[in-house]
């Protein structure tokens, strides 16, 4: 699952329009801001990542190797309108990285174009190396599997929070990604929601191998078992997980599941109870021993009220790992 | 999901040793005779689903216009000892159907002669139509799902015998086939183990979409949530479904979950439980209203004790629609 990735970064915004998706740029930006030499964008572009603004040719001067695709379309599209600056990425000497569904390689354009420029184009999304179905066989290793109430409310800012908290105070700690801007900061992992469904658990048990008894995976969850959508993708990657203990993720603002209105989010006892049913039948000591509130948007007072509500509601340990650190979600699971 | 399969067939066994998967053969043997001119298979071959033995040519002279690969061998390869046979019957004139995640069109030398014989290879366990994202939104018609406590237990089975039944009394009944044996005996639908993890209820609902209040969808189930490989495929479908009720199908006689055996089968009561909790997700009226149990290897009083013991344990009709008929579980449903 290694994959040769070229920093530092070029981080491509797209049409950069305010509201649109630049997870993977952001990701990138906070965890890595030693891999990113600079972001661009289409002209009219409204967001920003913060990072100086370059043309990919000024970029490769100043030493860039490789354009990022840092934001996520709606519907996973390459857009048509974006290939002339691809290409000019491709002629100065730059890989093109992407993480969407569509496939890079796929547009016959930019693939002769890498292939004159002798660049590679690298779809992330895509597994690189065959992946066998699931065995539930118990391994060695300690794992913590990050799960959610919902899509997109900080479960993978929470993998690296506990991966660099551990770290720091000397455990043996690595995240295992499982989502594309984690693959593009760790350089390493799957893309779960892209693996062939039979293989989801397989691909998370090559993921996570068996490891030294002292080391832990932190493995990056995706989706929720209460979206309706994607549910599917998260069973399979928990039962792949076999998780000793689980950091279960919610954002405090969320008001309906994403992207779909008529969808309550669920309680988060209800999640406990789902997430530590499903965890036990590939580990029956499995258990959620801390929630990390997402709370973006809320003052300080109101986030600290918040985090108090949910511990008195599920007798956890509960704060947001960015006002907070991710000290007491660390204690909570060793 | 239509699939331009051209009947009728010649069924092809494989290296056909005793204990081998021949589940696809069975399966359109017993419910689509009509579709067989023969079987064939590798000499020295021991099972048999009891149609004529022709070769390729001989097929092809009485009339077949397809051969199908009727065996499923671990890994899901196909072998290289079956590459002459398979190139002979090109040449004869039969396009070749498998079910096999390996494709036919990868092995270049197939696809090289069914190029020069004018033949088409049909791999139907790969998607021919782009696969959206589940919504969860509600939709008309009537879905019956067929669920089960593990693998191979008899939900395609169970999921052609309803459909019997309910036309056989005038309803408007056809089975919405997700795996690569109901496509061969439908000739349409969607292998739900090959999408890609994160289409998966996507999938379902575009092959069970919305349809006139009367109609029933009986969506062939796969896998069980209860099985550490494949959970994850059976929840996307189960939420895909959006099931009004479920048939539960259970083998009385299973030792421990198909090919784990570390992994006891789950209890009935645990089964319910589990199914109508992920179903009420997308369809809060879902329920499971009758148990399907597979008597195989047992004798007529042992297998009329077994149904009395889970119907006393889940208060639901328990029949084996191979000896008692689909009838109760038809009316359990309507």
């Amino acid at each position: 699952m290694e994959r040769d990735l070229k920093a530092p970064y070029l981080l491509f915004l797209g049409d950069g329009q305010a509201g649109e998706m630049a997870k993977t740029a952001e990701g990138i930006a906070y965890w890595r801001p030693e891999l990113v030499i600079g972001e661009c964008a289409m002209p009219g572009a409204e967001i920003s990542v913060g990072a100086p603004k370059f043309s990919p040719a000024e970029a490769a001067q100043k030493g860039a190797r490789s354009l990022v695709i840092g934001v996520a379309p709606n519907g996973g599209q390459i857009s048509p309108n974006w290939l002339p600056l691809l290409k000019e990425a491709l002629d100065c000497g730059l890989d093109i990285i992407s993480g969407l569904h569509a496939r890079l390689s796929d547009i016959a354009a930019l693939e002769d174009r890498a292939a004159q420029a002798g660049r590679t184009l690298h779809d992330v999304r895509h597994p690189i190396a065959p992946i066998p179905v699931g065995t539930g066989a118990k391994r060695p290793g300690k794992r913590l599997l990050t799960v959610g109430s919902d899509c997109a409310v900080g479960k993978m800012f929470t993998s690296f929070a506990l991966e660099k908290e551990m770290r720091a105070r000397g455990l043996k700690a690595a995240v295992c990604t499982t989502g594309q801007t984690g693959i593009m900061i760790s350089g390493k992992g799957i893309a779960i929601d892209a693996v062939v469904s039979d293989f989801v658990s397989g691909a998370v048990e090559q993921l996570a191998p068996a490891t030294a008894a002292d080391m832990w995976q932190i493995i990056e969850g995706q989706g929720s078992l209460f979206h309706p959508s994607f549910a599917g993708v998260t069973l399979g990657l928990v039962h792949g997980a076999q998780p000793d203990c689980m950091v279960l993720c919610h954002s405090a603002t969320r008001a309906h599941m994403f992207g779909l209105p008529d969808y309550r989010v669920p309680s988060l006892t209800a999640c406990i109870a789902a997430y530590e049913a499903a965890a036990q039948l590939t580990n029956s000591a499995a258990r959620v021993v801390a929630i990390s509130l997402n709370t973006k948007g809320l003052s300080a007072d109101e986030a600290k009220a918040r985090t108090r509500v949910y511990q008195q509601e599920t007798s956890l340990p509960c704060v947001d790992p960015i006002r907070d650190g991710a000290g007491e979600l660390v204690d909570a699971a060793i």
